[in-house]
This record gives structure tokens, sequence and C-alpha cells, in this order.
């Protein structure tokens, strides 16, 4: 491989809600370069089954280790639920997902050993969550339920809206009363709900944001293996989507907060 | 070409949607075999672009084209609106889209000349119903709104619901305001809204169901073309999905008001 410290991270999501990772990386990590691929052309991952989620996520990463890459992350709940495990075993890179590192935060904020878990659908019947918890705890209790609807509605824009706080109410009613202290955002595009969910689970519910906490991981992960950038230069930040750029800027500069100077399709060579 | 009046009728949408019309055609054309195909592992169609949806397209149509359909409908408003003439072009068979026949009936149906669209964002941006209504009757104002929501919505089952309701004052009012008499439902899981869509619209607003008006016109089309089925023994339907065949039973049922018997995952050929 031809990677060394100053190669760029690589990241890729479904679509745009893997900004909020990266986002996270240019606060943590702002000599880092990066390269994102969202694959606006198949997204949601989170309806489809764990083999087609799979396949999409190998042409992803292909894609990516092609761009000499020193770490991947999958910045997507969904792929790192359904296929964490089969992109380590088949491609030579190190990779973080989101699930770790939020479990990993989760188990150790909570006090009364009661966790929640918010997802697409895929996310939350793939179970991950519950088990990477329990690789760490096995007492803690965790409730999970899948949301379908808050991703159309962070990409309406509905983030502050009382709609958005019904639907919330709807998907939230029965994990707040089973007395839960802590509940983990297990999809990416929900940091944008923080004010709802804070509104209509209370203020003592410690909300763990997974897009935090993978950064963390990887700051932590690039100082053990020393690939951390020494040069304090500007970053590089590429961004490819598989569909419809337009609509990735004007969505996506809301997730990132900032301007995203430059992006490119791509047709990511795909598997039959 | 190897077709006959007995052979099928072919059916693609790119998910569950699309089992609207089948409906209609089962209850107006009962003696038709069909073949339906349900592109599951790349749903949705309504916010891609122009290029990617008239790329799956022709993947669906390759797909039926080879089991020796006599007539194709394109029962999926996104990919009717985008790429129908398209794959008129480039396929030898008769294709029946769900955007002209909703037009037709709505032009026919409009006293006031004012006619509204509700559909997904692609198809809203297309322009097409009001091309479509245009080339009929260029008199007619056509007010158009996409509602991102409405989907996933009839997929959670919320079809009777206080939410859906809020979301759909909020979609619609502006039109409301407009005065229109005829409301276009442009996308094929709307029929399951009905009910909610006649309470925030008043019942003097029309609905037109291109469900419904896309089976007429696929019997006036097979009737013209001496291509109806002549036998009156059992009908044979068939069921493809490119993903997650056990959700596509459990929702689909919902859509097409009876069980269907058997299914089966396909991998399309896919362009690269």
């Amino acid at each position: 491989m031809l990677m060394n410290s100053s190669s760029p991270i690589g990241i890729f999501d479904s679509g745009i809600g893997g900004l909020t990772v990266l986002k996270e990386i240019f606060s943590k990590l702002p000599h880092e370069h990066t390269i994102y691929l969202g694959d606006t052309a198949r997204v949601p991952y989170g309806i489809r089954s764990p083999e087609t989620v799979t396949r999409y996520s190998f042409e992803n990463t292909r894609f990516l280790s092609a761009r000499q890459i020193k770490i991947l992350i999958i910045a997507c709940n969904t792929a790192s639920s359904v296929s964490l495990d089969a992109v380590r075993e088949h491609f030579p890179v190190s990779v973080v997902g989101v699930i770790e590192p939020g479990a990993k935060a989760a188990a150790a904020a909570t006090q009364n050993k009661k966790v929640g878990v918010i997802g697409t659908e895929a996310t939350v019947k793939s179970n991950s969550y519950t088990r990477a918890i329990h690789a760490i705890d096995e007492s803690i209790a965790v409730f999970s339920v899948p949301c379908p609807l808050f991703v159309p509605i962070v990409e309406e824009g509905w983030t502050d809206d009382r709609i958005t706080e019904m639907v919330a109410e709807r998907y939230l009613s029965a994990i707040r009363e089973k007395g839960i202290d802590t509940l983990v955002l297990g999809c990416t595009h929900y940091p944008l709900l923080k004010p709802v969910l804070t509104k209509v689970m209370g203020s003592s519910v410690r909300l763990i944001d997974s897009a935090i906490e993978t950064a963390r991981q990887i700051r932590d992960t690039l100082t053990s293996l020393s690939l951390l950038n020494g040069s304090s230069g500007p970053a590089r930040h590429e961004f490819f989507v598989t569909d419809s750029p337009d609509k990735f800027l004007s969505v996506g500069e809301r997730f990132l907060g900032r301007k995203i100077e430059h992006i490119e399709m791509t047709k990511l060579e795909m598997e039959v």
C-alpha cells in the first residue's frame, strides 16, 4: 500500500448523513485530508437486506481503497451494523464503524443500566448496538426502536417543528416509559434532531451522538498507529456522490455546517 | 417477438407502489396474466436524477422484455415522468406510463380549469403532468407540490392518523387556496391516503387516481391491438423483487388487497 500519515481518511455513507461524522472529523482533526463518498444513487440503506447492503459497502470500499486512504470510516449505521466485519475481512485497511464508538460511550454514560437505541429498520433489526453494548456490560438493558420517518423529516428540514415533535412522541414514548437514562442516536441524520429529542425525552436523558464518538475513536486509532498527519498545512477535502450532486450540495451544507467546495459524480464499479 | 394475446402484461415500479396499479388491472382485466417487478434494491426513484432513473428503467424493461410480455406498464410516476420516451424508443414493446392516463382524466374532470398535482420531488421537478395536461388543454392552470413524506408515511401504515393530516395540511394548504377542483395523485402510494386527502382538500375536490386511469388505458390499448386474453381460465401472476421479498410481501399485501402467492428475488443485469 502506498499510504502514509499524509494520506487521506476515507469515509462513506449511503448519502449525506455521514457528513455529521465528517463535521466532527473536521473539528477534532483539522489537518487531516479526507475523501467522502455518498452513495446517493442507492440511498437509503436502512430499508435493504444485509446481503445487498454488504454488496454496496464492498463497492464503496473498493472505490475509496483505490485512493490510498490510511483509514476507512463506515459512517452509516446500517452499513456498519451489517457489513463491518465482512469489509474488515476482505480489505487490507483499518476500518472504523459508527456502532462500536456509540456503544462504548453509552455503556460508559448510563447510571441506571437502561439504554435506548433509535435507528433505521435495518440497524434495529440487526441488533448490533445491543450486541456491542452487551460485549462491554451484559447487565445493561437495551431498548431499541426503529424510527423510519426521522430521515425524510430531517431531509425536509423540519428539525424544529410541531409535526416532528409528535412523530418523536409516537416513536419514543414506549422507551421513555422504560426509564432509560441514555439514548443512542443510531443514525447519522439524528444529531440534527437533538433539540426535539431532548424535549420529548426530558433533559435528564443523555443523548449519545455517534458522530462525535466516532471522530474521537478515529483520533485515538490514528494516534496509536502513528498515522496522524504531521503537517499543519491546509487540509484537502474531496467529495464524491453516485447521483444528484446538486441535492447533495444544498442539503449537505446544512449537515456539514460549511460550504462544500468541490464535488464529483462517480459511477462505482458495480458487482452484478 | 414470441408474444401473443395470452402473453403476460409486464409491470415495473421502483418498489411496492405499483401494486396499486396491478390491483386495478386485476379488477378490470381478471383474465390477464401478469409479471410484476419491484426494484426494491434501489427504491425510491423519486429522489434520483433523471439519468439514473432512466438507467434503472432500461434494466427493468430488459428483464421484463426477456419474458415475452405483450405490453409494458411503467407503474411508477417518477420513471414514467423521466424515462417513458426513452424506453419507447429503445424497446420494441408497447409501453403505457401512469402520467398520460392521469393527465387525461384530470383534464376531463376539471370544471374551473384549475388542477393540482402532488408527487415526489422528481415527478414534480420533471413537470411531466403539467406538460401532459397542457398538451390536452393549454388553458388549464396546473399547481404542483412535492410531498416527500407521504411515501414513508404510507409505508408506516399511518394512513388514518392525526400526524398524516397535519403533514397533508402543510403540503396542500397552498394549492387548496388556489381554488383547484381536481387533484392528481401523482404517486402510486397516494391512493392509500384518499380519506386524509379528501378531509384536507374538501369533498368537492375530485381526486384522480392514476392507478385506475392506467388500468382503463391498458384495457383500451389491448382492445385496440386485439391483444386481450381470450381465455377465461385462472390468470397467472408472477412477482419479482431485487431485494427484501419478506418486506415486499408484508407491506405489499396491504397495497394489493390480496395474498401474494409466490415471489422471487432477482439480480437484474445491471449496466455500469
